[in-house]
């Protein structure tokens, strides 16, 4: 019942924008440049698709089928794994998306917890991710914790106690939160087959002090490269030159949230430096207001001179 | 582009539960009785389907259409209006669900706001909703406002500012927050063919002092009976009876509230009361806890003698 | 023990600013010509001093004991009932304005919930409220309830369960939040000697329905004449009226809060519509910047024409 | 106008619990014997007196003064340094309490944001802790951040900037928060002289990584011993050590927090761990439910064994 090959996930994964045409379409052509661009300008080799960054709440479960069939297929030789989030709201869609990733030969599941009726405890959130396993048990399960987005703010730590007696497949946490007990104590829990990633990019270098195994999140599409060299320095002890990387990082951020950054701002920052044409965001996240994404890569460009 | 037959929507409306099979499927069988009884034992002949109440969001896009086709057959001859809520995460998901509303004839399309990317400002909503009403133009519109579950707080008088002019179908809003300030002005504000419903079931009486043309709430699949003479005593200026009967129903619902009160436990609160087997809730709303029910139950027979 | 000149509580009642000279000290000598004008002009001739809008808390004990003097001393003759608010932080400090104030005669206290240790439950809040009535047993006793500026969020009905065998002096709630259900469940439970006094001046129309026995806001100071119409109309069954009104103060305060709106900017449009002087407000509450309130005066003066 | 002795904080700053009788009233006599304690069992000596765990906001000013005072005296020879925090929601108050500071010569004061009436902007608190510093500007000033209790969501970076031309005896910060990109940016743009100290005692180590200067919280009174160990371990470069007396610190406060957590908790927990008698919490902080410290002592000593 465990996954086949199971690879203990750490380091770096970016969490990927889904490739929009003009028209609203999802543009699976521009799947093959982006990894290509990921994996030679970035230096990151895993991805996280289908997630909030990839909208995947504004997709249609056929459509996150197709984006999901894509990644796998031109990741295949390139990255080192691709992980789909196929977290819904509606159990039998997850299930469904569960299924098909484990049909398109994905490296593992990533499950949201529900946002709109929100579990009301740490035993309600484990029985529908274990309903979510069980369509795809031979598939590596993470689950993706994000309460300041589904506002469902179970402690980690309690959900995982004892998981894998219901969720054999049970390999980590995406852990997107800025307390630090919660993920401690969840590293602390873990078991060596485990992963816990970190998900809040901006104090990443505090929750690597706290032992996460690796780090998930929208901005390695383009400060990948820098937080590559953050994490090296990290783990030779370098921790002024490790701040000095995290303090840019947190520059570029919080210039960027001061101007109002969403997915969709995020997503026309990411077209500007990285030259793609992964398109607008959908509604109800709007397109990035004219100047905006320019403002900030300005911004980047000042502070990582080439 | 207006609605063909525009009829105000006022009065009590009853926000449908789902009907569920022991193995988890749904259930249209039950649609039937359940109009009948809706009608004969509570004279209440209007609906609002697939909502909150109707676990809509727990529900795949194929279930709802067979749900919403269901509801319009059976309510022919015998309720005088179906709404059908269409409200999804997705854009795409939802213009399809309005769109098959208006092939299956019915009463009106309601949306709530989409709640994981939350619209920014009244005008994101307002483009979001003209995106959804543009794909079932010919049917009346109503908006959706439950910030206490969506988490999107923009002001329905805000949004609702020249709201006709995008979206020429608008006819109204289901307004289920306590604020009777934003409610006053959309009530101030209205046309005659809108109709500002409420929905804050345990505080009625306040929203019809403020002019509320109507009500829709879940409990009115078991109050409407006492709630239809709450309406009559207050349009007759007996605001003492009135009065009694709200404050009867806030016992109730304060009742069920200490004693934890959600979908799950409101749906089999119906079952015992009504006699119809609606069955259980979808996680990740969990079962009724063991005799919660029927406490409430044994409240609501002590309050409500027959 | 009980309350000796027990008066009911009802109608109208004005939360009042505190004068302040330019120097930032109070300004004892504008409290008669205040009084005079809300008598006058206003037909308000109860008044709650030092609560919210008098900015108590940012006030020494000292400074909090000769405005509540003042009051006294002024109104007495021409006032019906002054409410002294004694609440503080510090239970030692809330006792000796308690303690105080019935020395000076006032007619009743008032205690907000304290704010910064947040009482765990309705039983740790009316211990403390217990403790601070015990020091002025003699005097009409009322809890202030605003959980949008305390952060507790206590069921009023809860508190009050058995309230008279702690507190024998307990008269009253000043109700301030728009949850109409606690509100509707005091007013069930109140004995005939108390008061239910309603304190969200923009939907008080919905109180009344609800059978609220009067209202204390601070708008009183200004749109009391006409507020006293809306009870007037709301008392002889003509709702039509009350709620004509009702959308102007709606019209009032919602322009207000969309420009920005808190007690320095109150405090000024006061000034400003009174011609009385009452000065600038205290740090941390900033002076309202030039030109707001004269914008809300100009709005004032064309919904209220003379 | 600059402090005289400027000495930088750094290390680690116990907060204490005020020391009260059974009677209620503040017990000057404990305070030598606490300091000792401090001193020989934890190696603690410096101190931040009268702030959230010492109960400063149920305290009467003259209780305060009373309390800083002898703090001072009996540490004199004993502690580095004592800082004592005279945050009130009243500025007058406020800067009664700074001025007090410096003729009892403290070695600082610190400022907690005021949380009834909120500073609508930086500006607005920084006008705020100005007009506190210009009553002791000998006195090297801390603002003390700690959102989750005060509602003041003001980002520290943004207070901060250019922050010394306004208050010149400006010299850090207790930062009690878990964002560490706010924390980041902080310590980036620190001043020499200027300390950032972490206040989020279970999380203390992703904020070392982030580069603060030390650390003040309560649970330094018991566990004060073994973070020193930790810190250590921290700058000689041994993580993995670090990481394990942080798991435990985090095993002990996750326990408590599940039990219920609070001052009253944390003092009585003192009181056992201790053998000082620091007596009870006043309201409206419960006593300790009977029992739950001592849970938490054994808890305590099955991590830290003799």
């Amino acid at each position: 019942m465990a996954p086949a090959a199971d690879k203990k996930l750490t380091g770096l994964v970016a969490a990927t924008f889904t490739p929009i045409t003009s028209e609203g379409e999802i543009n699976l052509s521009v799947i093959g440049p982006y990894i290509d661009y990921l994996k030679e300008k970035q230096g990151v080799n895993k991805v996280f698709v289908n997630g909030t960054t990839g909208e995947s709440m504004s997709l249609s479960v056929e459509e996150r089928k197709l984006l999901a069939e894509e990644w796998c297929r031109k990741a295949k030789g390139k990255m080192d794994q691709v992980i789909v989030h196929v977290g819904c709201l509606s159990l039998k869609d997850t299930q469904e998306l569960a299924h098909h990733a484990a049909q398109i030969e994905a490296d593992g599941i990533a499950v949201i917890a529900p946002s709109f009726f929100k579990p009301s405890s740490a035993d309600v959130l484990r029985t529908f991710l274990q309903e979510v396993a069980s369509a795809a048990p031979a598939l590596p399960f993470y689950y993706y914790h994000v309460p300041s987005v589904t506002g469902v703010n179970v402690k980690v730590r309690e959900l995982i106690e004892g998981i894998e007696k219901v969720i054999p497949s049970f390999r980590g946490i995406k852990f997107t939160e800025s307390d630090l007990m919660d993920l401690g104590q969840c590293i602390s829990y873990s078991q060596p087959h485990w992963s816990v990633l970190y998900g809040v990019d901006e104090q990443l270098l505090g929750a690597l002090a706290m032992g996460a195994h690796g780090a998930v999140g929208s901005t390695y599409n383009y400060v990948g490269c820098h937080v590559n060299k953050l994490i090296s320095a990290f783990e030779t002890g370098d921790l002024v030159q490790a701040r000095t990387i995290q303090f840019k990082i947190q520059e570029l951020l919080s210039f960027a949230i001061k101007l109002g950054f969403d997915v969709g701002v995020n997503k026309q920052l990411m077209n500007e430096l990285s030259g793609l044409n992964l398109g607008p965001p959908r509604l109800p996240v709007m397109t990035c207001p004219a100047g905006r994404a320019l403002a900030i890569k300005q911004k980047y460009d000042s502070i990582f001179p080439e």
